[in-house]
């Protein structure tokens, strides 16, 4: 028995997420369903976290179990010709047995880019979200930086969530504009359900003026989703990376 | 009657080609209809030039003629809300009577992307020629030099090409890697039928150590399509900015 870790990036335009569901394609069912090709093994893959549908990935990371004894480094290329074009395994490593894409994941990083332009970026349409109007994106920045370290941070996600404790740390924010590309990068231990499209939604408030920045501190402290902003649209949010103690990728 | 030029960028992925035609959708058409929705007035739109199916366009040029009173600063704002998603009006501008957004123009720039990585960049897939073994860009870019000037590109035109001659002057060329993206530039004072994709195609052969640098100007001497390179293909292809001596553009 072998553990292989794959770094997955996906295009998540046309997935209903990641995670296998009775309707529509899933991320998570194409790639099992290119292992079982491979190997004839009927094979359940395990990944760091779902991603809602319309969420892109950059590095996903994943990981199963297998019998067979393929290479690690042939992994590759032999999923990437078995899988549809808008899924590329990047990088695959075997990993110790007890290696677990989501419990031994230390640190996430998420993106999620708004086009500031007058008019949207045609080939960007897919991956940002359109903001026509003034944002102040320095007031933005303060009122993320308000969210860095370890908080109870209910108010920033779903109802729906399932987690028994809402805990989460938060260990580094950026702001980057590429042309009339604003990405923001949100690092931390774990996200909650929904929890960087609230964060999202909150400072696009922020950055429209009918919020102070120093407000994201009471609504953190507030604990109730209801104080925080809408959730923000999936298309423009993409799984950046994962780290690891074990894994050294290469992205 | 005013002369309106528009600034249009589109994403050719879902479109056969730039000029109206029986079959498909085209980029032509679509504008034709949001400005009969928006003037009554059955409207013929003049084009910089064609472009193929799948080609992309970042600053396409076009004009039209009008008894509309719309203002110049409006009319992106109302063909966008008339327009499909993946065509989308930058900039509107009223110019002189006679201008002819083909005619007049003085340079036309395209851009042709090839993807280096050992897979591809799925966001990247629908906008560059994933080209996984190495290239070298060197010798490229010293062949594709031997192009610049004025030259008679019979070579690297179709065989269905209908013009009465084939002397056209290529001003600059460029080539820029960002990531895993090797973008390369041609700017020119027309462009013949496939005459990117055909130079790309050679680029191709001289990148892989088929071709020495120096052939490009034997092919170029030689006035025959045959000696040249396969044609690229389209989708890695943009038509990137058209200069004219009469519209100033903030693109």
């Amino acid at each position: 028995m072998r553990n292989v870790a794959i770094i997955v990036s996906y295009d998540g335009r046309e997935f209903n997420g990641f995670q296998s569901q009775p309707y529509g394609r899933t991320v998570q069912v194409e790639i099992e369903t290119a292992l079982q090709k491979l190997t004839g093994e009927d094979i359940l893959l395990i990944g760091s976290g779902r991603t809602d549908a319309g969420v892109h990935a950059r590095g996903q990371v994943c990981n199963f179990h297998t019998e067979s004894s393929i290479p690690a480094e042939r992994w590759a290329i032999a999923l990437n010709t078995r899988l549809p074009k808008d899924i590329v395994v990047l990088e695959a490593h075997e990993v110790s047995l007890d290696f677990h894409s989501r419990r031994s994941a230390k640190r996430k990083t998420y993106r999620y880019s708004i086009d500031l332009a007058k008019f949207p970026d045609v080939f960007y349409r897919h991956y940002a979200y359109h903001h026509p109007t003034p944002l102040n994106v320095q007031a933005m920045l303060e009122g993320l930086r308000l969210l860095v370290g370890e908080h109870d941070f209910t108010s920033f996600t779903s109802i729906h969530s399932t987690k028994p404790h809402h805990i989460r740390t938060i260990y580094d924010v950026q702001m980057r504009q590429e042309g009339s590309i604003l990405h923001t990068f949100i690092t931390g231990n774990g996200f909650l359900y929904n929890m960087v499209r609230v964060i999202m939604g909150t400072l696009l408030w922020v950055g429209q003026g009918k919020l102070a920045p120093s407000e994201m501190t009471r609504i953190l402290q507030g604990r109730k989703r209801s104080l925080a902003g809408p959730t923000a649209m999936p298309h423009a949010l993409m799984l950046w990376e994962v780290e690891y103690a074990e894994l050294q990728q290469s992205l």
